[in-house]
């Protein structure tokens, strides 16, 4: 397998590993003049600034939206809660096909405040998802969703393995898998005994939209601001993006690093220049 | 099904859920008197009294042991540490067979320090199992693989599924399901997409050696010791305890809660009140 050296064309920042501590124009610059070929911006910062410029600014830039982040949850209390979720992913989707991003990134929700019914919420998401795709695919935006690690399934998705995103995938839409396929972020599903079968399944499936990398630290001190840099944890990144290009994955590998007491300490440019170099050895 | 309310003999208490603050023999008299019919401790607690000192007192009290908690980690750099923990655990299986408990609690190791090779540590897992099995067969002790949550594969345990430990006890005691079972840990396992089925598959099996509960808060705080009590949390415990019915499971539910800036700060007998009441009202 050939490593990422020399071709951070293919690799993206995720705008998050940088803290967002700057405007997105201001973060833009920083990561093309890095060298990174792609970037995945969130939602305030587009809608900050609109999509328009932030468009006109990626073209100038020639930076690709590796993906578009992220949905609000699909699962709430009551049928209102859950349509307002539905319509503001709605004037997303508008957003992210502006931004001709290569897909839009799904965190579905947990189980709803004050409720126990997993399996309840997990069919909210089955709807709310399939309402979503009617205007994803007329906007030709797919939309990706992405299993979150076990330990966020009760306050911020219920979707936890990838494989369990694949069959939804394959029920809410069994003939399209340009529209709806999976977000595989490898901090999340590292640890997953059946990993190595389910990437090769949604590969086959051509349900793989998107890659993104960080680390498992093995003294993580806290459950969503403690990721490390890759090379720094405990995940064999490099073995784990070779099933990803055997399953067929050809699209950016996307940093994703939360990261509040070390590395959104660190200046932009001296992090993206770490991440260029991470990316390159270890991943 | 019928509820736990008035069947508290069929219910355990771990002792860790009390924070191990006073000597075994304290805390058995507590457990006893409070109406529980079984009790899990840990082996620094026998080993300070001596295990057939607790066996007798466990005999005058009336209290069987749900499960003996637990054995040091599988995993190791080296074979020399690897063989040290087999050779702590059969002393551990033999402190087990004194105390007549159901079963030896496998907590089985995460990746070892420095290491990535996750698929490694795994392999040392079914090695150090197979090893530990014949001395347990000896003893007449079963052996339970606990499988723990994801968040501890790097490093507690790297069996984190009920279908993952369900695939080591037929790789490695095909024919023997008297000996080498699993411990369903409902904190750990609630999550899982597949947990109805994994469920269902162990008990078919006759796997089901012993069943833990405490509650999974939506807010937790820590990571090791923020449990919930029964009923506090995000997780439908009488729905579970239904399905390990349905798969045959009939022996304790134990209360195994590690809450060090919550319940541990409660008086003992107070807590074990707690306890009871939640398990005949929610479990």
């Amino acid at each position: 397998m050939e490593s990422l050296e020399n071709r951070l064309h293919r690799c993206a920042i995720n705008t998050a590993t940088l803290g967002h501590r700057e405007p997105l124009d201001v973060t833009l610059e920083r990561i093309a003049r890095a060298g990174f070929g792609g970037v995945a911006p969130w939602r305030h910062e587009v809608e900050a600034i609109g999509a328009s410029a932030v468009a006109r600014q990626l073209r100038a830039l020639q930076l690709t939206v590796s993906g578009y982040c992220r949905s609000t949850y699909l699962t709430g209390a009551t049928r209102a809660e859950r349509r307002a979720s539905i319509d503001s992913n709605i004037q997303a989707l508008h957003d992210a096909a502006e931004l001709d991003a290569r897909c839009f990134v799904m965190v579905v929700g947990g189980v709803s405040a004050g409720s126990r019914d997993l399996a309840g919420a997990r069919m909210q998401v089955e709807e709310g998802i399939a309402q979503l795709l009617a205007e994803a695919r007329k906007l030709r935006i797919a939309l990706a969703i992405e299993p979150l690690h076990p330990m966020y399934a009760a306050g911020r998705s219920v979707v936890n393995t990838i494989g369990q995103a694949l069959a939804l995938c394959e029920t809410i839409a069994p003939d399209d898998p340009s529209m709806l396929g999976i977000a595989i972020d490898i901090y999340h599903c590292w640890w997953d005994p059946l990993l190595a079968e389910s990437i090769a399944d949604a590969g086959r499936a051509r349900r793989i939209l998107a890659y993104h990398v960080s680390d498992w630290l093995a003294d993580t001190q806290d459950m969503l601001l403690d990721r490390g840099m890759m090379g720094d944890g405990v995940v064999d990144l490099r073995h784990f993006r070779h099933r990803m290009e055997q399953a067929g994955y050809d699209g950016m590998v996307e940093v994703e690093l939360f990261s509040r007491d070390r590395w959104w300490k660190v200046q932009p440019d001296e992090l993206l220049s770490v991440c260029a170099q991470r990316l390159q050895s270890v991943c």
